[in-house]
């Protein structure tokens, strides 16, 4: 199973490539090397290629995953966009889809309106909907793993919502349901395979924070499948900042997208803040985390203080992080991480001085793949690595 | 491998037993059986007697675990208290010695003196020196595990000592050092088997406060090797909790034992707690954690205060471990843990109120087993387990 799966990767991520420097690459002889690709060709999953300049009359050479036969959908469920991607076998984008989130309060009439731009990004794109394999969906919160229920997503408001189920009704796909930041965890093994040797935290800051756990590219999920939850790791004891899950002081009460705006809203309410409520034009509903930044880049004090706390208070989670795991990367994703770089340095600066003095000397954060589309993507290639019914995938198992 | 030590661990546990009993537990065909067992009498790890009741000529069938050939001491170096013992290969207890812990300031001469009492201990003792196959020490802070150097030991004010490398010099055994808390977490598992399935977090609530994490058996170290340090999570920002870290507001500033000591020294010191200047005969010196519990049972309101906040402060701790790792299981072990059951169950309702909601569901928080001699007899249980160069044990590898 590993070897065919390490066959395939390394086709996808060198190819075209021929079967000897396959071998070499994934430490397998060459007849074993042959068996599986063999496999892979019958299957239509790769295709082979002349070697340029040779004659004919010769075995094909170069090999290459074939985009046509398999096509995956990835959909990014954010809390202010939606976005859906289609994708070949061989990684390319087909098309894709974006729309504002809306009528999260409806989970039924929300869910319909994915399946129903997933119908129409298909149809549009005229593939053959034969070759669709599946569906995941990446969804912010707790899911259920074996039936895809989202179990609670605390900015959804959602308690226990057959998120699965249902899709499984509308689409003629198959559909799973995974963590949204388990998904954009694995998209960062996907993006550097010497990943798959550490373990690799991956933290999201965007409207909400979230964190997905990777060992030896692994999804770590956890007795109860909730593991990574950075976002409630409780960093302070304001009994007023009250959390979308119900307890106070998690870091998501005090330092996610939807906490900077808040901050915001409340200093332009006040009258307190000419910058912030000049760049939301007067209205404070349209304060975001993004003006937050822009008015600390203009020099505003308060905005600067904002974004002080809110690295502050990301170093203290990412402290308590390495301290108990200490893990070989943390990765920071999510729109707030699309800020420049100095709020990067910032978190790093405050992280060093809350982990303990010697401990975690190995760890390195970075800034993750800053692409919107990530996460969608991350969706689809996460789709081949599950137990799908079609046939020619089964080999891959 | 893994086979041999099943084979041991069963017979360890279950012995004496017969070979096809062995067989079903541990899953193996009594062929193989038989030729670990051989092998295993063959070294004298084993012995096998007659069953009962059954005549002379047949094939002895009863085995269990030899203690005589094969030693292992434990060395349990606390802040307060350093213990050793002697076992066999049984896990029978030979021989026990403890101390109060003094000349910290002085590790050379510390150090020493742990060696001498080794060297008196197995004298006393009577067994023959030979049979003893090593000593681990079992030490607070962060352990380089190749060279057994304390990197850094807060409580100790230790920096990049070489422990193992001085006890070798002196001692005629071979030595290794880890982390107590490590040491801690193996022995939960020695002590219930199931826990070798499990992910399984081990808190030290001492003098100092740390951790040791193992999955599914296998002790965890993380990318520098400091893994588990719950004592040196962030839970609050005061300015004045300084840890011996170097940091502020770690769990280990304002929830050990040692910082509810100092707490109670200050009430009794500005002359506000009668009850526990009564407990400590008037001088602030002689107060401990346990004076605290003391006065909080005999309704001290200022105890009880320090007592709720404390279980307040380790449930954030144990709520960030919940969030990001969703163990199976947490023990709680430690002289705090020794005051009581109400203190176990405060901190888990704090935790429970601190964790995210619908997250860690399948978490059980724990009391470890609450013998003194636990981490000592923990130590002497790992020696088995490690890179030992006698022929025999070599055998189990």
């Amino acid at each position: 199973m590993l070897n065919k799966q390490s066959v395939m990767r390394c086709i996808s991520n060198h190819g075209p490539i021929n079967r000897s420097a396959i071998a070499k690459m994934v430490g397998l002889s060459i007849p074993t090397v042959m068996e599986i690709t063999d496999k892979l060709l019958e299957h239509g999953m790769v295709v082979a290629e002349m070697k340029q300049g040779k004659g004919q009359g010769k075995r094909p050479e170069l090999l290459r995953v074939c985009g046509e036969h398999f096509r995956f959908i990835g959909v990014d469920v954010g809390r202010t966009t939606i976005r859906i991607v289609l994708v070949g076998l061989d990684q390319q984008i087909i098309d894709m889809v974006k729309y504002a989130t809306e009528d999260v309060h409806c989970a039924r009439r929300f869910v319909e309106r994915i399946c129903a731009e997933i119908m129409g990004l298909t149809q549009r794109s005229g593939v053959d909907m034969d070759t669709i394999v599946g569906v995941c969906v990446a969804m912010p919160g707790l899911i259920e793993r074996e039936s895809g229920r989202v179990i609670f997503s605390p900015n959804f408001g959602w308690e226990d919502i057959p998120l699965q189920g249902w899709m499984n009704e509308i689409l003629p796909f198959e559909v799973i349901v995974e963590n949204a930041n388990r998904v954009q965890a694995s998209w960062e093994v996907f993006r550097n395979p010497e990943n798959n040797r550490l373990t690799v935290l991956c933290v999201g800051l965007g409207y909400g924070i979230g964190g997905g756990l990777l060992q030896a590219g692994k999804l770590y999920y956890g007795a109860s499948g909730t593991s990574g939850e950075v976002g409630h790791i409780p960093v302070c004891h304001d009994p007023y900042a009250r959390c979308s899950c119900g307890n106070v002081g998690c870091l998501e009460a005090v330092a996610s997208g939807a906490a900077l705006a808040g901050k915001a809203r409340e200093l332009v309410e006040r009258g307190e803040d000419p910058v912030l409520e000049q760049l939301c034009g007067g209205d404070p509903e349209r304060l975001e985390a993004k003006l937050v930044f822009d008015a600390a880049r203009m020099g505003d004090a308060h905005a600067r203080r904002i974004i002080d706390q809110t690295a502050e208070y990301i170093g203290v989670a990412l402290a308590a992080c390495i301290n108990l795991m200490d893990p070989d990367r943390i990765y920071l994703c999510g729109g707030m991480m699309k800020n420049g770089p100095e709020f990067l340095e910032k978190i790093k600066a405050c992280t060093l001085r809350r982990q303990m003095h010697n401990a975690g000397r190995c760890v390195v954060i970075l800034q993750g793949d800053p692409d919107e589309w990530n996460v969608a993507r991350g969706a689809a290639r996460v789709v081949p690595y599950y137990n799908w019914s079609k046939e020619s995938l089964a080999f891959m198992r």
